[in-house]
This record gives structure tokens, sequence and C-alpha cells, in this order.
């Protein structure tokens, strides 16, 4: 059975990451380039420095890194996660309302009964 | 002048939803497709959904979306947040304090002084 | 009206190319990495790079790019090719035919006097 | 040793299909939002359907395929095809000559004796 909701967090950590990014962008006037097109095609070069960690590894399982990969990996995840919280700020979409509103349609979609281990069923998630 | 960085957020937003995303991953027994290997592609391919939106508006700004548009929008920023969590989570990453670590490197790296307004440099960023 | 299909062309450049990215891998003992999985990361990685050349200019015109842009343009659309042909070489994808028969499925999906100039219809496409 | 380059091939399936595409276009009245920028954004959307069919499967291995899921790899395959060619197109480079410039380097930047079969070597592909 799913579990309720709680109540929705605050999203503090978000918020007050996206203030930082305002203030960064803002003092290097570089807001004329942040349209919603460009932030989205800078999110998904971002990933793909990120996915290029992974290209030739088995899984990407710890044992597989050393410290530089690991290294790149964090810094990637922090360039991705930048760009999708500016991202959301020009296009006014509360992210974790976002995600939970769309987990909570999931639920709904993929009832864990009817879907459990099913890699046929998961590749339709 | 760069503001000092104010002490870190807690980032409980992102850790409440690392753990709904853990559950349900587990509930429906998904843990097994979740390498981090296999999760850069799904979140690349979620990212890519989202860039569709925009590929052929001129900016992507409010103005130039439907309510339909918007909903997608709103729905793989969600989508792209689900996966990008669930990356750092198999990865052992804090997104939060990746991403504090990653502007503060950038503060050093592109000083507002010398890089203001600049397309050129900017686009070494 | 559409014109007829032509007779088929022999694809002898990319069967060229094919061949010369065949002995290249296979003289560096690199097969054991080109699974269609990791040839398709790899491909997303190097049309990533390419979007990066455009993602903070207006069109890409050719009046926004420098010779430096241009050679590195060039260069990743070489790579990108490079792995398009391995990766259809490894799934027995001969590239012309298909994309011969989906452009004849694409005259079907979309009739010129329906969707001319349409960006509504265009971005179904 | 490395093979001396072959003679160039005429590059004449590659010519056949950007003629048609041209067609297909103008036909449309589509030549308007294709920018490079803008088709630099739809090949990676491209790409990204492409990498979907592999994403949850070991390796892509055609036993690993059904004959639904090969179809769709073979029109993906396609419509990146249909992409790369009109953003070359448009930015005015020959795919062909592209490639074999970059393979003349890439034989020079990773000699056979040196990096055979080394993945560490291989990653900096």
């Amino acid at each position: 059975m799913e579990k309720p909701l709680a109540d929705a967090a605050q999203g503090d950590s978000l918020t007050f990451l996206r203030d930082e990014l305002r203030t960064f962008a803002r003092e290097r006037d570089w807001e004329q380039f942040h349209t919603p097109k460009n932030l989205a095609m800078a999110l998904s070069v971002e990933v793909a420095e990120l996915v290029e960690h992974f290209q030739w590894l088995p899984t990407g399982a710890d044992a597989e890194l050393d410290e530089q990969k690991r290294t790149g990996i964090r810094h990637e995840l922090a360039d991705v996660l930048a760009y999708l919280i500016q991202l959301a700020d020009k296009t006014n979409v509360d992210l974790v309302a976002a995600l939970r509103e769309k987990m909570a349609l999931n639920r709904l979609k993929y009832p864990a009964d009817r879907v459990r281990g099913d890699a046929r069923k998961y590749s339709e998630y």
C-alpha cells in the first residue's frame, strides 16, 4: 500500500541555492543569456558531461571509480542542479512541488503490485 | 565583492524527496535497474524531453507557451530532478553541498568585474 | 505533389567510412567497449559537444562563428557521424535505406499542403 | 602500422539524402525553423530517443531486442542521420571529408601500439 504523502517539505535548500544563482548571474550581467531555451541546452550539455564519466564503465558502481572520477561526477552533478534550478526559476516551476505531484501520478500509473521487478513494464516508465 | 557564503541550508526538501524516491523504487523492485550508468542515461533522456519543448521556439519565454506546454515542462523538470536525486544518491553525493562548493569555485574562476556581460568569456563557463 | 523516390543511392561513402571505423577499432582492440548501449551513450556525448558550440548564440548562423568555432563544429559533426555509423553497424541498420524509408513515412505523415509553415504542426514533427 | 588513406569516396548517398531533405523542408516552408542552433537541439532530442531504447538493457545486443524495439532503433537512427545531414548542410560541412580528416587526426592521437585494449586510455578518446 502506498504511504500517504507527508506535508510538503519547505524546499528551503533549493530556494537558498536559487537565490545564490540569481545573484551570481546578476553580478555578471549574464541574465541576458538565460532564456529558458538556452538554459535547457546548457542543462543538456552538463548532463552529457556527466554521462561521459559512465559511458565505458560496466555500471558506474563505486568500485569502478577512482578519486578523480568521483570529483568529476560530483562537480557535474552540481552543474546539472545549477541549470535545473535556473530553468525552473525562469519557467516559474516549484521543483519540489512538481516532483511531489509527478510522484503521485507515478504511484497511480505504476502500482507496485502490478509492475514489481518487471523490466518490460519498467521500460515504459 | 562576493558575499560570504551563508550557513549551508539543511537540504531537507531534497532529503525528503530522496527518501520518497528510494521507497518508490524499492516497492517496485526497480533498484536492480538503477546503476549509476543507467540513471545517467535516463537523466539524459528526460532532459531531452525537456529540450524538445523549446527546440522550435525563439526563446521559450512564458508568452511563447500555452497551458499544455507549461504542464509538460513542469512534469519534465520533475522527472529530471527525480533522476538527478537518484543518481546523486547512488554516487553518494550531497547535491546541496556539491553545488555550494562548485559555486565557490565559479566565483574565483569568473570574477564579476572581469566577465561582466561578456558572451565570449561566458561561453567558457 | 511528392516526387517519386529515385533509385536508392549506393551508400558507398558510408560503407567506406564504416570499414575504416571497423579497422580503427579492431587495431586498438576497442571493440570490447563498443556495445550498442555504450555507443548510444557516446553518440549522445558527442552531440552535446556540438550543442555546446551553439548554446549561447542567437541562431548559430555563419556570421556568429569565428574560425575556431567553425573547426570545432566540423570536428564534432565528424565525431557524431563516426558513432552513428558504428552504432548502425552494431545494430545491423543500413542508414541510407533507413532514412529513405523514414522519409517516405514522413511524406505521408506531413503532407506539404497541410503543414506548410505551421510551427504548431511542425512541433509534432 | 596505419594503412594509408584510400582515395576519398564520393559521398554520393549523403549528397542524395541532403537534396531529398532540402526538398522536404522547402516544400513545407520549414526552412525558417532550421537554424543551426535549432537543428543541433533537434539532433540531441533524436539521439535521446535512441538512447531511450538502450537505457535499461545490459548491452543492447541483438538478443536483448524484440522486433518492435529493432524497428524503433532503425527509425531513430534515421532521424539522427536526417538532422545530422541538415546541420552539416547549414554549417557548410562536408561530413565525409570531415570524418576522414578527424580519423587521420585520431590515428596520430591514438597509436594502436600504445592504446591497445586500454580502457583508461580509451576513456580519453
